[in-house]
């Protein structure tokens, strides 16, 4: 780290500074400027906390030198993970993983005929809701335990891996028994007891950003999910909190290359959250593929304005087949396959 | 409700909206203009989702007249709550109740040894973490139930109420049997199972603001745990995320008069979260007491370069006690009492 | 629009709320509900503040129907708008326009050398700065007149339409003289007075979206340009202010299907000031073309870490070619074409 | 400056580097770690830019030391401005400035009526919009130079200071003639030829804060005028744009404390813009003088619900006299006064 001494710092001030650095096994570099004084302090401590030499006196700032994750670095890997997520799929590969399905799970036949229309459509994973975070307590809250098994059988009969939501730590080791990837949603994105719990259940985790939180703090509770053992981490982006009403949330489009920049996991786009908007997921979806992401969750329901939750944001199987289409177009403009 | 029917929808479009908010016990009454028409639908139905009517053919937009939430409104309630924590204090009242302590638990000698100074110096509760949520996996988590204990001790050594967060639904069982308030911190806000569980711990909750949520997402999760039995919330503004970088977050001062007119529950300032910077904290505390807030939240320790987290926006009890006479003044200014 | 009471408004009330709209020439359509009443009031009057009803005793809210903008509005034309800039170039057809060039002219040299250069790679809009907006007084500030002339030499050379940057009232007649599109920056969005000014100007204008403007206000300053008799807008979306770091914006793709839906406006996307860091430049781009944008505009310079402005962001002049290639693949995938 | 190199950076770069540093008269001093090298470059160029590092090959990142103002900067004066502006009215000492007004001039009645009501409650400067920038071409947009002359006459005959907005860099030698202070608006914060305009006017400048500005940004922009060779330039806090939609902008308490920190410039606040709702100032104003301010701008009208221009956020003559009594004993207790 460097540490930026005020312009009146004593050499007294700049002598604690160095010595509290070397008590802590950093090697200090100072540099003696006209006006300020500098010391760089070398040394690999992540764990040390920056605050206890910032409230140094004479002190006037500190900048880290290095990242704050590790595991989930391209420091640590340099090469792109490939996540396998069952029945033969793969996320982050050259061929596109494609979630589909309704927000919420509603019943048993409308489960499985969503299913069958996604598959049908080109979907290589099924998507849909159990445990619903809603923001009123009065809304639909999900089917819960019961959610869990329709959608364990739609799996099954469709062969499709299946991805879901767990939002308290006492569920997890039910979600896990039933589903093949657990979703952490952006609500509980700086859950930590959950990212732990969720790290230690030996399923790929799918893991979307918080509404406001930076690329920063989300690698950092992939670290969390990572450092319990469990690398199999697929980032989502969904949108983020801005000043903008036009659409629910806004999509960030470059969350896609500097993911890439920053770290080996994958990453897939959530248009339908994101927009909140039917009418402006197609776009948003091309958007993501051409710009580089490894996949895609998008929500279908077959009937939304009878959706139980989510519905305005929910592309009909018609509109969704005919997306795949146009979505396939693109990802072999970008060199990969999406049908 | 109010829905706006698109300029071009038809005789045939609008009959069927009316039909469908008829089923749903709407009384409707369609005004016809010369571009548009706009139906107005009489009924206090805050379960059914807006989302069905939005999603008809014809319609362009769906205004809503009630607000989401009941419990936590001023329509239920005009008067404003006072809540009793435990050992004769009142928060909501004419008197302000002022939370402080240290960040984390460190030690029983440590907790003590401030908490007599904080106590010394005019504070009516006491407060610490012993849970801690923490942006990376590495940093220092809390010493958990061993912190429960030692803040249960001091408590009762200096007889004041204890305050403490609440990370996980499995621990609201024993932090509920250690302390008088539990709280909800900012990255919980909307994690539902969480205020659920505390809405049936039958203790106060202090529940601090979302780092991204509106006012009305507050309200609403307040709101879940009012309707699980729990009427005694009290929420903390902690300062929302902006743009802004010179501050670690943005105090919302005008969540205060918001929350008044919106609400009958108390709100306390966290000037200390809400700065991230000791110096910025005596500044905003000031304020919020003048502007109506029934009580604030400061972070005080009696050695903040060693503090095991957040030690850049702590202040040292005797700086602490200078500025409680400064705010005592303020609180007297505007009717209300601190000292 | 829609005239909510509130709960308790009085017989009276309600009575003064009609009376004032009917003065307005507005026709009142009460629809008395159990607790509420709301009043839909009938008329185009756009320039009627809604305030004046808004302040009226027993008044909670008023919602308006109509949209504040007419010329920009798809309710006026419902075909998209294809912009003639000259030299046979058009903005908002099946061709994408692209816009390259570097941030500030340096001198005649630089400026043909770069424009052969991005002309080469199929570039059909030459773009620089010649008034330089910077944050620091400290800063270059352009070439001035100087700028336009070095401009217009090598748009005649190159045969290309030149675009630059108007900052002052008293500039637009010069610019106009010398340029064939005049550029509105992001910090100049809501400067009225300019935007008046070049409204009277005869030349198309491109139209930055502000740092923090929603759509509607973005709209509503194309509507400025459009009431002085200018309809030859473009808008260009360049990123919005939010808390995230690690790009200097964040590029918002779902404004490109936002303004299809709204406005009839064409729309391309400026990755290079959006992400700041030519590392994202391709990624955001490839993205902003498979959305739906009508063209791109790219900071190009053939020495950028020389460059006197922005040289982080732009792309050398080889990765330009080797990006119209790629994106040359996107747009024919979305049924357009670039090179 | 501190330039961080990359892992695998190579003696080269490094080399490379230094040179170019060295080149610009820095003195640098290479630390080598055992992963990184990180290099201290010594020297006061603020007018270069850190992008020709930055680009270099082998550099990942480059970290300023110095602030990038100066003359606002409290490096350069410690103690706080006092400025004159006018008729014995002082911004910046002990006595609190209260600019009060109606948001435009509607007719010199209105106008001299207001001022009369406001001056007797205690306001020292007169404030009124003569040229409005509206978000809607269609919207009243001020009595321009009409508007001046009236300001002008009820200033003489209230003896009191005006203050009023110029939005146009052709205006400013106009609205320099007939007022005491100029205002420059949010929307103008960063138009840099209006505030190299304006510090050559030789009156006093009010300089609002932008939209979505951060705190260096605003102070890069009171560095614009001043290095005109006016100084006298006074920050006023308006609210800045947020997700938060209960309010029209969100009050950031912190300026205050952060403005006094970093410059010595006298700060104000508007709580009437950063509201947008009458019955919210007086708890933020309340709240910006405890925290600090030295002064505030409040809108006031004899008739809101006709106001021209921003009903909705003014207060009535009565309400202004009454908040400014409740202000006094405000201010008394943060050791300053009022009335």
């Amino acid at each position: 780290m460097i540490i930026i001494m005020k312009d009146n710092a004593s050499a007294k001030e700049i002598e604690a500074v160095e010595k509290t650095l070397e008590d802590f096994g950093f090697q200090t570099h100072p540099i003696y400027g006209e006006k300020k004084t500098v010391i760089g302090a070398i040394g690999d401590k992540r764990q040390l906390s920056m605050n206890q030499i910032l409230l140094m006196s004479g002190v006037e700032n500190v900048v880290p030198i290095m990242k704050p994750y590790k595991l989930a670095s391209k420091e640590l890997q340099k090469e792109q993970s490939v996540i396998d997520v069952g029945r033969g799929v793969k996320v982050g590969g050259s061929k596109l993983a494609v979630f589909a399905g309704p927000c919420a799970i509603e019943s048993q036949e409308q489960f499985t005929t969503i299913a069958r229309q996604v598959k049908d459509a080109g979907a290589n994973i099924l998507r849909g809701g159990a445990f619903k975070p809603r923001t009123s307590p009065y809304s639909f809250q999900g089917l819960e335990s019961e959610g869990l098994e329709i959608m364990y059988n739609s799996g099954k009969e469709c062969d499709m891996p299946i991805c879901t939501e767990v939002v308290d730590t006492r569920d997890v080791e039910l979600v896990a028994k039933y589903s093949d990837i657990l979703q952490i949603g952006a609500r509980n994105m700086q859950n930590f007891k959950l990212l732990r719990e969720v790290g230690k259940c030996g399923k790929p985790i799918l893991l979307k950003r918080g509404l406001a939180c930076t690329m920063e703090e989300w690698l950092m509770s992939a670290e969390y999910i990572m450092s319990e053992g469990n690398e199999n981490v697929i980032l989502c982006e969904r949108g983020i909190r801005t000043y903008e009403t036009a659409t629910r949330n806004t999509f960030d489009i470059s969350a896609i290359p500097v993911s890439k920049e920053l770290s080996h996991l994958p990453i897939i786009a959530d248009p339908s959250h994101a927009t909140g908007t039917y009418k402006y997921v197609p776009s948003v979806a091309k958007g993501a593929v051409a710009a580089g992401a490894d996949g895609l969750m998008i929500e279908v329901h077959n009937c939304p304005e009878k959706a139980a939750s989510d519905g305005p944001q929910s592309l009909k199987p018609e509109k969704f087949a005919a997306l795949m289409k146009e979505l396939d177009v693109i990802a072999k403009a970008v060199g990969k396959t999406l049908l």
